[in-house]
């Protein structure tokens, strides 16, 4: 088959390469039949992870058909239309017990386009198959339901419910990629009274206001904080969700909140960063940080599915599957294309 | 009356002060009967807090006799015995209405000997008597519950329940001072499997043993975060508690803690520390700070009279009010004298 | 003054009476500019609760300019625009304390019209006016916060909250009077896949429809419990909310739930009903009743404030206060009038 | 080997059956080392079940050591020593996904001497074997972790994390058998003031003190109710435990009740019970109901190794798994001969 192989750093294929076979009793084989690009991949390429070996196919989102299952497998079936949850989940630790799926101690977790081969390919193996895939409802377009693999829990599980965001609050996004976007949707799902999206590009601010925010601000040209506090009447945010990972930008969410208010870190970091605690110490602050588990997919499918969430709004431009190299381009650059999330179909 | 007086940084005298009177209709005048001293207003006699002004009577934590209240007080009368606690609550503020009474923004929060005169002295005023006091239950000795004024209350709100201690979890308490020691007695009530106290001196863990720690670790000479992990099968702690307020500690409750695990600041911090977002941003840790709001003291003072919490423990050292002097000298001297909770009664 | 007076079953007039005066500190005096009248007072007026001594001014939702205030009010004053909710707060017994404000034991909760004097009156002396009113935010006209006062809050802490609604769910309401209507308000907040309401009015199901149901079943014409089955694949719905008060209606909820579903009653019941726990034991459900507290008014202020939720729309018919004997007979023939809640002005 | 089959009504033999055979990739086949028989096992033989079928091995608790595993399971392997819970958790239908396992839709739940022949046998076929098994610790005896396969995570699931019993609480638990017992001992995990245990039988009120309950009433000869009151101050109980599955004693649980107070049912019911709706309506009561779903197995295995819970104490009788017909009669008489549980070991 053919898949999108990494080669080392800077270094990227759509080649020619074995095709993925059963090796465990709960694995499947699915057949992709739509793919996107994640931030993830992008920072793989660019050698951030060296943990990444050579030779790895790429891609840990997918929607395609059961192909094959193992004797273990129990509730999909060959010719099944499933999603790939960008999370495995061997749902016998004690972390897949509790919840905690993107901590999978059973060889789990996040492993696709990382620890094992991904979905940015013509076929891919899928580990735990009944816990890691969802049978996708009659009816429901690839591009509706794509984003469910990862961005959409992510932005909601990681942002929304680690936030406890609710009715009535005032909910401060900062960063409005495509995981910020998602937060902005997964947030609007609790009616806040307020979503303010903040970030230094107005392309993204825009797109922000189309997913939901009521209210955005430019922190290259305005002072986010003196914003939020305006709004809120000198209280501050209820919530802020980092969707950026650095410092300054988790350093913004800490200051934006009110006394008992909840910082929801999705970011990926790189660096430590700075926690004031000489004055958040009295302030009643939760800070959460956290993988997505995926188990809320099957909320969001729902959700989906009776029009509550339009996740097909991701997806900015569309490619075949064999010109995905050119997707990784568009996608690349962002900030020129205006691309959000990009989808790559067979 | 007499009174225990602060006149700026390392002053402080026993001396005569006109007696409090009622100035608000929701005022109550209490005669103190038993007090005692909080690391707190050492702090303040060291001069770390320049906002509090020379003058001040110092003290936070009393039981007393109503002597009088205003005109809006419906719920305590003159002869009830009460306990006067830390946190004034209005009541009718947006924070006090959601619990978060330490955040109170209508004149109360933590304002005792800091904002206003305290308890350290003959009498006190009381702001908010119907809210921020409570009727000493029939046959309950002034030690049983003095240390329900702040001590108890904070080292169960912000450090149990903030940490949400679990039966069956491993909780370390990083810090044996009285607020560790009040943690552990929190924790406790919730049956972890394990209550691991960390700390330098070997005196504080021997008190952490006999309040309720069932292992101890003197992390001078052994690997703190080693020892966690064998006793934890290399999981790592459910929950840790930061009880002593500097950046080390900190950082050595958020490595202590498994995936998905809580670290509860209680710690009073005057710098800020680093957060290892680089490591932690994936690993699903909550880290929440608070002011102790005294919501829990109905429930502590249903503990003492059950006899769940023995609350005297804490009391090494006993005084009369007029000795307050050589009360300081003790409290302030707790590694020579062994004092964790020094009392003083009229 | 001019007020609604109660003179025993079937017997009320508007007559003249005299002011209201403060009687105690915590008191305030409030010139009502817009009331309502609620099903409870029809119940009051046929007799139902011979508790309600002859001479009771009725009424228990109103907004107003604040008149004049006792010696314990601090955050209310003279001139203030209000909204007086149906449950007075003591804010100091165990109950209010813990956030049950409608079990006050220190002489609040649902009190008005009903043990004290009410709102259908020119004036109404306001107990606990500090926990019991909520200042007006500019801008906001009566009529968008009138409903405020109560049937907003009891359908969303007594229906949605107790029943805790969560995007994706299936959501059954059962009667869609002006309760159920609420219910369905505060439902949509959580951005279930669908609300069912339920009912044997055609125009009550319309009305249903306008507020938010996605679905409606007549359930004179159609098995309610089929409908929901299949609209759920089979499983039934997560939550059911019974806004009716008659046994049939409760029964209903329990059959309609799935395992570890919730039925949260809001209605007022007049005789005991059938629990079949012969089913129900091994179904994971809760059951929940009760009385609002109140407490989730300042956010629904807030919802109102950035228009998330229109309240206004509850009204469908307004009369002078002078009118009010007219505005009784409109709302009581509801199902003619096509009334769902009235509204008074000075 | 030899089993215990249940023949229809009345009728059971300790007799020769084939041994079992893993029939799907997910089975283990475990060698039984210690079983015990459950009040339903009586219900079954007393034919209070028809959907049992003649022929059917009965039992659903037992410790013993993996002999073969199928295709699929990967977490536990032959000569593994494991707790066999009574639920079966297929771990992939939504209902595993959310924590409900007791109502799995896969093929679990509570199958064991009910759909699929059970424990009561000297090998067992265990379905979803790496979900439905729980490796035991290292130096833990059979006795003291065999109440962990359904009595004690059926008491504290149902009776004390449903009724979210809390430190400081006044806990009713009405009926003192083993599933009392069970709840006791897990209500006190959670420190409450006070334990109520009520029962018509003397004796099961002497074990109920032996397990925890500090009060004990003979609602035979005493008031129930009134003692609450008396030992609430008239408040009435935080939550009320049904242990025992008639009507009269569902009743009293919710008269026992405060307002905001929960009554958590265990019992298992034959009949439909009365719920007094008039009064009831108005009190922020919360019903729950529930089968056992053994996510606290861990947790609790966590206690008993390190010594909070235990759980050998449930266990009066000793015998022979041969003579396994003689301790069914010890159990049947537990009135005569004081049995709460009896152990069978190979």
């Amino acid at each position: 088959m053919k898949a999108l192989v990494y080669h080392g750093p800077g270094e990227k294929a759509w080649e020619e390469v074995p095709d993925p076979v059963i090796r465990d009793t709960t694995d499947a084989i699915v057949r992709i039949e739509s793919t996107t690009i994640c931030g993830t991949d992008l920072h793989i390429l660019k050698g951030d992870t060296p943990e990444v070996e050579a030779g790895r196919i790429l891609g840990h989102e997918a929607v395609g058909t059961v192909e094959a299952v193992g004797a273990g497998v129990t509730s999909i079936r060959p010719g099944d239309r499933v999603l790939v949850s960008c999370i495995s989940a061997c749902a016998r630790c004690e972390y897949c017990r509790e919840g905690h799926q993107g901590q999978c101690t059973g060889g789990g977790g996040w492993i696709f386009g990382y620890m094992i081969d991904g979905t940015q390919a013509e076929y891919v193996r899928v580990p735990f198959a009944d816990t890691s895939t969802y049978r996708v409802p009659e009816g429901v377009a690839d591009e509706e339901i794509l984003m469910l693999a990862d961005i959409l829990p992510t932005g909601y599980e990681v942002g929304v419910l680690n936030g406890r965001v609710a009715p009535g609050q005032t909910v401060a996004v900062v960063g409005a990629g495509p995981v910020g976007l998602a937060a902005i949707t997964g947030a609007r799902l609790y009616t806040p009274s307020h979503v303010i999206a903040i970030d230094l590009a107005d392309t993204r601010l825009t797109a922000a206001a189309e997913f939901g925010a009521d209210l955005t601000v430019n922190n290259g040209r305005e002072d986010a904080k003196a914003f939020v506090q305006s709004v809120t009447g000198g209280r501050g945010a209820d919530v802020a969700i980092e969707a950026v990972g650095v410092p300054e930008t988790f350093e913004l969410c800490t200051s934006l909140v009110r006394p008992g208010g909840k910082v929801a870190n999705i970011g990926v970091h790189g660096k430590p960063t700075t926690l004031h605690l000489e004055s958040l110490w009295i302030r009643d602050i939760t800070v959460t940080t956290g993988l997505v588990d995926a188990t809320s997919t099957a909320t969001l499918l729902r959700l989906v599915e009776s029009h509550q969430i339009n996740a097909a709004r991701f997806v900015t431009h569309k490619f075949a599957l064999s010109d995905i190299l050119t997707a990784y381009d568009v996608f690349g650059r962002a900030a020129d294309t205006g691309a959000i999330k990009v989808m790559m179909t067979r």
